[in-house]
């Protein structure tokens, strides 16, 4: 982690307007020996006050967020804020070319390659530069999110729990105003632990507030509008946003998720027929879903029942299915944040 | 055309009761020089009778045909039916094993390679199978499509135009007896044309008939409940089931494509945001959707207008897209059938 | 090649002014149903007249050509001609976008392909649509070809034989108009042969120039010149340029290439050092290069000779070789034309 | 079948001596445009006199027949022999040089592709140049197999039925003569029927033998002695061979395949355990072998029976296995040659 | 190392009884976000004793042990022995199911990645595993290879040097135990080295005997017989297996390998023809085998002879061969073991 | 860094007179479990005296040094020198073979791997092998580089800037030897920086001297002649080559590349058009070049500047471009080296 960054951008972090160029990744290839990968930027500052990191496309195939942080950049100007806004709506770039929850470059998942390597493979080495270049320079992280390719989510927002007790009231002030329907504490149990971009800026003690939008590589226009304006929110409560209307949050419901029993898993090969959909309640033992083999018709499906009860938070969306897929995620009522 | 067919099968399709096994499809590969490709097949037969040909999996990524099949070879017996069922659950196993449209031996989309190959290729040799073989054999024939990975489709049956008044007029009543909200008559033009399954039916006298129900390579229940009620009134109208209790039909809306403008295609490549769901009524002239750039935010996002009026038939699922790619199919209301 | 092509387009080729839009080639895939290749295609049109076809593109790495008429669409406006021109400046649109002399949707070579299938691959589409829909409405057809990444190429002009004198004068004057330095009459034996679109050109009585403008998948600053100028003079030698002030082509020299010895080949797989460069008048027995073995470096290198005279016409442009690459070819003088 | 070929050769088939050179068949790529494919090839002529063609490589992991041809094109001269030689080691290059059945080219099958296309891919080209061009010139083709990489074979010959009674006896003394162990007639049902070498030489009056030597991929040294004896023996009774010693063949026994119940085939993907080895005699309702599941090590076996009672002819050799792949081939003895 | 390991199991290696679950190894890809490998695993267990961790698929092309473990798996019952068997059939297993050494999904070797890492690549994570979870609670570990897909070996067994006298005696038991015809002391040179799951064992503390099957991925019925009377001897000596009848072991054979002159290395691309077989003992200077040329067959075979005396251990399979394949390896007598 | 080679040679270093073989770089893979890499290395020694490491092939497409050396080593003799030479024609052989900047077995840029890892990726490895076991026996190591497939380099020379004055001069000489017609001095920013051969050389005391020689993966003569009399003052110079007549430098001009404005990079996917050649004199603000828009015609290319003024040292060879290729690098006179 004490080698030095190999990416650059001609992006002035402490001149004030609006600057919109790339994160500049060196990667030397076959076709392009000095060439490096475009990642997009934009830097929005006027004079001194907190900073704000937006981000989209830390997987490639979530769209809400790219479309909200595109939006964003060409409609805010320097002169609507106070500090400084830093948006990145393409973050793992050559996953969002390509449409995929990894990169082509290295099969790598950037949210679970933070912190990252210096000189590492192109996706470890834009983990490194966000943890060692821009978290530093920054008051809170938003991080967005939906199911991408294979997973259709409940609108949600997720921080991790607090080291003590201000960092958690702060972070789950940051839930209410950005205003999901449903809020999660977590930390990142069953999925990317400590290698995660909200975990990375905890270790640097930034503010950091993850979403889930939508799914099914597809775009939902109530994620789209969620994200715009739980954005508007953040930035208004950060004290970053000036003078603009922001309309009020709808209150969140907050939840959790329960150890292994609060997923369903396949455990073969064939086509999932779900007997649930997203946002319904359900009971431990009841029917979850069949798997299908339309490969060898005269057996019989396999019957998949739920272990826990509680709102089904995420479902598999493709219809093919392997052996240890996800199928769907279950989240039960938090007592107490 | 005159070359005979290298696909085999145990099954006699002459032999009374219920066999399963497959079509078996020779080829020679690196790890199998004497191999055949399984494809699942049952024949179902009571004596003399008409014969209804039941295929699913024509595209490897539809899903809602392959479980309704899939569960009629479980469920439906000889003694339940006069005549004779072939039901093919996965026509184009290759593409169906691996959840694509179309085969990754050779990648051939199978409801564009009609009438087939008796040497051909994989895709081509099953086409020649159906066509050479299987439709000989059949008075009706029942493609069970759905949207696939790259459309959501509206639940609708689909003929093509008689080549008389007559069978007009019972191509027709087969669209009412299935069932869909919506049914088409089609040509098949800017689709596949004389190059699908139900081209190659209606050249061999067949009664053929086509359903969308639903799409994004996952399942819809409300599609899959259609194609098992659909079929089974199919069956009990051509004599087949034997005094079962078969659901009436609802009623069923006439409607057509009407040339290009009836298509809204992207002409960059980007992040599609649609501005009309399946089943909407848009006019002419109203916003279709955006293409977003998140590579150069500052570009303003392309708008796209519908160019004709009526429901949308389909839509585009997922948001990357390129130059060239339906966004949005339309349909209007037929005066008369 | 009787059925009708699938390929469509919005140009409409009898109306006068600038259409600028797409050869649209429907390509059915996982991830788009109803897409289609866009091919760029533009009509300019004055009234009645002759119609010049321009082509580039046929193969995807070879430049000259592309940038010639994309500036060509961009800076001709209908006011400037009498007639028509049709200009296609990136026919093999897939090979175009991929820098690739053949497709990589079907590794096929579109000048390999002539005269087409209207249900082939995609290749075999366009191949069609130019033989059946272009070329029946062309007086002439230029398309323009350099070396490729493979081949470094002089600047030259390209013929068939005449298959009566009036048409072979028509086609040596051709060339003398387009003012390449070199000029050759070839029917394709070692090459192309009877799959090319000039042959498709000949075989419907339209006349058909071919160039070679450079090569090494690079732009060669003489052969864009060359392009642009020869274009315009061929344009104003049919009568279709009003006006305009056109620079006069230089002398051509008139060459051939004689059978298989014109030819040096590799013979081995290594690095090759060439010993002439392309331009230079060499002698049957001379040294040609050597074929280096940095694998094993105690093997002598392998030397290749001439085997007969002329000037090198071409030379192969990438050291690391197989067995049976073309290294050079070599022209001679023609006696008479 | 009309079309010209568009492979050459510098060899002069009409010459005296011994020449070796390659077939040469254009292929133009990305990195050789004008490049040719070197299909290794010997012409051995003195005088006139009788023809034999001799191939091995049509599948590439075939190996016994390579060295054994690679071996006579060195060792043979032609004052040795009267009439003429032809030798193909490596007939499918691309297949040889990549080590698999197929090309790597066109992922083709040569010995399903004959009698191929003159414009066709490069492994049609190949059948299109051997049948048209050198079966023409052949009184004897022999075309040495083995089992590769997916089976092992009992070493064998093997002939179509004689078109008469004359051609039949024929080829019944080509195989006494070449001496393998086991001497097979058959139509190629259930392989490649119409579509091999030995179809395409039978329809132009070519006596065609086929053999089979080993397998696995690996080298049999007892199948390459075969091979080498048996070759010798064929020169010698053809009147080719001048004055050689040829040691005379061992007794042959005359056997032959009876309907898809010959086969074992596999029904599930799995490690398949054999219980019997090639060469054996087994009786119908035998336990052939298991299908073992080491990814879900509860399921039982599956154990596989034979169908058919014989000599095991062939046996598949890797361990992993799919649906439809063959097992093992079982041979019974023939009353009447 | 001190990072803890992200694999998971619902198996409580505390509880007696016999369960058959999977290591579940998280993987996030574009189709399954939150999905893991399914690596089988079983925990037989009755009360406290030694445990045996038995381990197979480590490389996936090798078949007797996973057979044997998974025969294993059913027919071993908790009340058949005391203490604990740990059984891993298919440890490797996106090797063992693509029928591959390495692994498709990081192309890495796993006897080439102990001691793994908590935050690698699949590969890497499963060793990690191993060394962390696993290794800390076994007793003895028996790690059963074959030779896979290049390799064909003698049936033998393998242990690193004890590190003390009391260790080596231990270890050489085993192998006395085991009763492979022949038994190896080595330390991995010229393999693994220290990176083989018998290094990390012993680095743990825990006894590790691995073994050489057979070859080329495909089944010995005699590797597989010496595998279950094997596993059955260790069980029984380690005290775990219960009042069984098992076979005493046949007496084995001590040998080693000395040097880099044990090895027969091609020096050259082309078809390896072996001149002797496994088990044969040969000279130093004798002839190994040749190096034939089909692509050019003038060119003289290159003659390989043996660079010391010894026993083969092991040979090629496949013919084709690349410059520095092992062809040959030879052992030789242990004095003292 | 403390972990031994895993590679090998049977190379003596110490031994006198010329050997040549491989290094032999252990590579376990499906096809050969126990194979090596064969990287061609050459050790020619006489007796005591300097050591001089020289390597070409670092990149696999670039070919004047692979030449250069693979001559030298059938040329130079023992008895020609006094001291050491280790010659590596074709250092990272993977990429060499398939004539790529990257090993197409791991991807990696062996000029970005240095100081390597032991039991890394086969270039890791190879880079440890250099830096552990080659660079500590050498006193100066000569790194032929040219431009490769994506660039046209003007022959030139490089070193880092010398830790302190006495080897900075020594560097300064080392280039005035070697005598190309530019020499830069370069710490390898925007570059490799600290993980080139170079740096590892530097790191170890070892004097580095790199050259660029011509580019576009073909053949440049005077780079060639450049790098064999280079090679031969530097042995000269170094006291290693004996009494040999070795051709005076000519005069070299010392330059440097400044900041990132030295740089002109694409903003845009399309065909690039330069304005500029390789050696031209160009100032800030004059025209670079276009980028074209052939799928786009009607779409303006877009005009790219220089952004700063001095010498072209290099420029962008293939036309299709993406966002992020450099197409231009400009160098400035150094008024004091």
């Amino acid at each position: 982690m004490t080698a030095k960054t190999r990416i650059w951008t001609p992006i002035d972090f402490d001149a004030d307007g609006k600057q919109v160029d790339f994160m500049r990744v060196p990667h030397s290839t076959d076709l392009s020996a000095y060439g490096w990968i475009p990642i997009p930027m934009a830097c929005i500052r006027n004079g001194d006050g907190p900073t704000a990191l937006l981000v989209a496309g830390n997987h490639g195939d979530e769209y809400e967020g790219q479309v909200a942080l595109t939006n964003l950049i060409r409609g805010l100007n320097s002169q609507d804020i106070r500090g400084r806004v830093i948006v990145l709506p393409a973050l793992n770039f050559p996953a969002v070319a390509a449409g995929r929850r990894v990169s082509p470059l290295d099969d790598a998942n950037l949210n679970r390659s933070f912190p990252g390597r210096a000189h590492g493979t192109p996706t470890e080495m834009i983990a490194h530069y966000v943890s060692d270049v821009l978290l530093p320079m920054s008051d809170i992280v938003v991080d967005l999110h939906s199911g991408g390719r294979s997973l259709d989510y409940i609108a949600s927002a997720l921080v991790r729990p607090g080291r003590d007790v201000n960092e958690h009231r702060s972070l789950v002030r940051l839930m209410q105003i950005f205003g999901a329907p449903i809020s999660f504490v977590s930390d990142g149990t069953g999925g990317g632990g400590s290698t995660t971009l909200a975990a990375a800026a905890q270790d640097r003690g930034v503010l950091a507030i993850t979403t889930e939008l939508g799914g099914g590589a597809t775009l939902s226009k109530r994620g789209l509008s969620l994200a715009e304006s739980g954005i508007r929110r953040l930035l208004d409560e950060m004290g970053i946003l000036q003078g603009a209307h922001v309309e009020p949050p709808c209150a969140t419901r907050f939840m959790t998720v329960r150890g292994h029993d609060a997923f369903v898993y396949a455990r073969n090969v064939g086509v999932f027929e779900p007997a649930a959909e997203v946002g319904e309640v359900v009971n431990e033992g009841q029917l979850a879903g069949w798997i299908h083999f339309p490969d060898v018709p005269m057996h019989e499906p396999e019957r998949l029942d739920f272990r826990s009860s509680g709102l089904v938070a995420c479902r598999r969306v493709p219809s093919l299915t392997q052996r240890g897929d996800c199928l769907f995620k279950i989240m039960t009522d938090l007592a107490i944040v």
